[in-house]
């Protein structure tokens, strides 16, 4: 059975649905879970969705998901912006990531404007709210699908 | 019938498929607009395909689009980064739009991290490739649909 | 009989009255044409009223400009802040050009505040609305003089 | 009977006509004082025409215009680049306030490009020597009466 | 009974009394803690009185306020300059929040001079040592009251 | 009898209660003087409390505390984020010096977010309005009886 | 029979001549051509001399300079500094490139000091006016010479 | 009998000899008074030493020097680093300007490395505490000779 | 007993040997860990050897190092370029610390080329690989000796 | 007989031909020498052809070669970037100046872009390698041809 | 018998002892000569040790490494923050390089903390003293090692 | 016998009534040397005056002085603005030094409002020409005999 893919959330991330809805959507994070979790299984494909405010358990996950994750769907919310040590775990990781935010992060504050996750993945999503993490799941697919035929 | 979705694509798109595959892929503009009518046409929408190297063709492209489409999903190419006229005419335009880049600007080139379209954008999906446009296409039905309901 | 003044209107101002009235007014670029041509005949002047969404054809008439016009009342729109053709053509013109903007750019963001325009030009009237240009061309109507006489 | 419009000159203006008549002109500041009583007189309005080389004094006046005034008429020469005071009396005003210069800003050095002044004003006007003043008047003219029609 | 105020404090605070004392003051954290429940037990106000060297216990902490507190009193430390995730749980809160710092930053290093957290604060408090606490804890039973009446 | 608490006010917080109320409250500035006064009668202190358009005369005032005052409170408005003049002065007052201010300057425009004054200031009290001058004296008194004692 | 050289000129040089004569000197884009035939006929090479004022026709010409020319010798003009367009063509086009200007953009305004042509080029001669052309097709010629033999 | 020397002082150099004189020296303002006479004297010179903690009295005194000062002698203290007002009083002065300050501006903060005066002098002394102005009176005594003769 | 030095490792260097070999080296972080232990033997000196990726459990263990340790290694991995709570904890540890990187930050991305960590280290070693724990292990002894000599 | 072109080059270009061929190309600066000194012979003129690793040796030369020769190639190499002094040399030579660079200085590390030497050169030509010397012999024939004639 | 290691120092260096003790130690260079060549003759190697205040008899003896010595070992003092040159040496240099320098150039003035010669180093210890320098022997015998196996 | 004054001068002095008189005057450096002996005569003093164009032996020079002189003054013409070098060796000499410049160095280019040797001078005279040479030998003077009493 393949590896799962991880849906890795970070700060902040726990209080969708009740979070300035006008900015981030009205879903919540199990709202998005399942959303995410029914397309891949249409593609034949696992998630394992977690959710963490802790940048160092964010990091722990990513490195894990070298041994046992075949990608890795990243929204790493405020820690985007900020963290070089979730940048040096992705780019360790040696699996497809792709970088995911809700919110179209180049439409707000300038210090949104940069991230480090950007560096290590493939390609990014952001604007298209929970439909983003279906979307990914659906690039992830071909991604997977293309390197190993 | 609804009015087409406007798939207005930049400065040397049309090279696609010869220009820089290890950056663009090696799918021709041709391809990806099979690509964007099939997923359109699964959805129960009509693209309208186009492609210019000039700056004011794609201004008054986006300006009709205002009243011939339901929504437009742009591709400005070198011009995403320079171009405030491009910008002003989507601002104006009133209907959804969706920025896609094939590669990931945010890896390349410093002048390239910087996009006037991404402000008027709802959403952004890069470095995904051909694939990038249908995923678009798709994020686009949704907010139509949700718009229309 | 004397050479008109060549009133030039960059990218997307063939929306006014439509795009975003709350910034740029009601007034369409047929009304403001019609303003402009009105005081010009009070003043005894001519006006060649032109718009285009192409840098290179604003261009193209700043070139022609040096050997028919007068004067150039100048709105170049987005064009304002990047193009540097455009400020080399303005350069070489050897006619007296006012710059005009509808809003004042010095309110809105950051990349509107510079404007290349402004380099070649005697003055600038910026945030007037359509009176802007009537008030242009009666500035103008005083250099000419000054200059003739 | 209608309130006049506060025209306020800031720093060295009262040299107008000495200093440095290349970049200035050569009518005194009593000239443009004419000048634009003459205008607003043509137009049904009151000036109120004020000179002072002291910061202090021009907040003062900026604050007694809120009550006395219909308009404002603003030079604020040297201290348009560096007076934060002075915009937050003209954001306090509650009445219109165009901007003037005899000079082209644009075009001197780059710490004469930003105006606080401007962030206040409805328009600007400048690099049309003493016949800005005129035209600013005919401008304020047209706001008052759109305003109470 | 009221909901209590959380007086969240980041990393190194629990060094109090023995770091830099010329910089922080004598006294320990739990001499601040006394302070502040005593002056808000005068105005009849509970404290919970917290602190964390971990980012992400801080956030979950101001996560957890938005359902069990009355207002939040903040000293992020040195998260204040660089946590853009925890700027985002605080902008989500929902609760009054003031910022207290016990040195004055802005007579420290150039990166002390920002603090995402003022952007998410109705006021800030710095340089006042333990007592900025009580001072804070006096200001939200002030807002609070206002809120409530 | 001790020397009194010079609570000097910069220019345009005469005009408060009546400008931009949502950003500077409803009290006047009378308001606020008798605020402080009562706070310092409380504490056994007297206020000295003024206000001026001019910089000059708040360099002067702020000359005179170094004779006559036990202390200085500072809100230098506008002049708070362009006055090296008014900082020379204050660094050579030798007596405790707390600026405030009404509104969070942090959450304002970004030549707001640097003020010359908190360099000179033992603590910076801002965004809790007409309160924040009460509180200021609440902490000038613990600072002249902790410097006494 | 060989292909031949693009030589590609940008806005404003079709007013060589006229224009600004200290700067660009006297001789018409014509003379131009005809000492550059001349040169690269001296060769055995031929040229094919453009003109545009158009961004997009530049692009245009740069893509079929792919298939029909051997190399491109590229005076962009104003594009050289906004143009990401033409970089993106040029890096496509897979033949040396040599950028060629008039005048020394070095000693010029600092807006001139950086060419996206460059980055593309194999290598820049400026400052030489007409003249630079002639070595441009000499330094061409060099070049084809090494990388066919 | 010749115009006498405007020795002008900005704010707070009436506390000189009091104020930080490990920065600025223990001798008061009347020594240097005295000093700087004296050597004018001694070279057939006199002088109109004053000083003023208002930018706009700085003003109108270098605009008064115009007609009554052979030269002016200017320690602008902190109006140095921030007065575009006082710039442009001196740039119409059309006397020799000579900057003098007491300490050297180039070894302390940041923001005093720039002066706006230096733009209009002739020379600059700074760090040579008093005797600095004497040096001065020596420099322009040597000026005005090779001007007049 | 002498207190051991403690050699702190930051995030992502648990993945050692296997992560980017070309940048960081093939050895294990148990490998360095030996080499490490070795020499301090050697020296007569223990060390203590952690890793985490928490920024909250290294300000921690920073903190612990106060009273149970005579020295500090810190390899802060990613953390080095971001945390100013790091450095805080550090600058108040009160025993000697050497920065220790395994690769040359100052060849690598711009990002990398600041550490908050050198602020408080008396000493960096960089690009020396596991090797350089060693000669820092050696530079501690002498320090340490120094110190109590 | 005429006074030769001194052809000077600065520091490590006595390398040439081993230093990083993939950059700087494979012949010897004695092969640049010949060809340079070939061509100029063909057209009449000589070559004086130095290189110095010092600094204050080229600033020496150069002040020679006011006196002693009628033009100067410069290739400063490193020195190009960071010389104030050469430029002062430079600047003050009274005769013609070319800069030459093997490379194309625009495509390598930012800190190669910006050349002092420009700033007192004519032109400059760059990228051509080895042929650059002969061009820019050519081209100083022929501005030393039109200043005489 | 090896090829000795060039250890070569910067202007200044050879005040080592008598200038600012504070920052450079008490060590002569003699003194670190010493130490050096005792470490280097331990692991079996030479040390050729030099000091210059001369950029290009640096760069000449860079040069000179090349084809005689196994390694350079380089304090290049006030150079390594501004010269271009010597960094192209040691990039042309081929034998391993580390950066050595006495104090933490880091915890010094903003212009230290930047280093041209890094940029070619493999390796960098600072802010050890003269101990450094055996440090640099101690890495420099086991990348020699490591090469030579 | 007292030590004399060093008065070191920089590169390309020795080109002094030559090099564009219009900015440096007409006085050769011989005039200049005479015009300081003169006045140190008078005062009791005796200099010993030198020019160089290598950094490195102006090093060596401030090295030297550090013994052999009483003060030095210093006018390194381009070195002013980039040498690191020459700054560290000034502020080791622990002998009062002097700046020198001839033209005022703030009203020129931007590259030379910075000087690194303003960092370790006393004070700073410049704008003054030949004169600037024995007012600074005046002032050395005064400082030499401060500190001997």
């Amino acid at each position: 059975m393949p590896k799962p893919i991880y849906v890795l959330n970070g700060p902040n991330l726990n209080l969708l649905g009740t979070r300035e809805p006008e900015i981030y959507g009205k879903q919540t994070l199990d709202d998005i879970s399942g959303v995410t979790a029914a397309r891949a299984k249409e593609l034949g494909l696992a998630c394992d969705f977690r959710q963490s405010n802790l940048e160092g358990e964010l990091v722990t996950w990513v490195q894990e998901a070298r041994e046992k994750a075949s990608g890795i769907l990243m929204n790493a919310g405020g820690f985007s912006h900020t963290s070089v040590a979730l940048l040096d775990a992705l780019q360790a990781a040696d699996v497809p990531i792709i970088e995911v935010h809700l919110s179209n992060i180049f439409r707000r504050e300038d210090y949104r404007h940069h991230s480090f996750v950007s560096k290590a993945a493939i390609g990014v999503i952001c604007g298209l709210g929970a439909q983003g993490y279906a979307l990914a799941i659906e690039a992830m697919a071909r991604i997977l699908n293309d390197n190993t035929t």
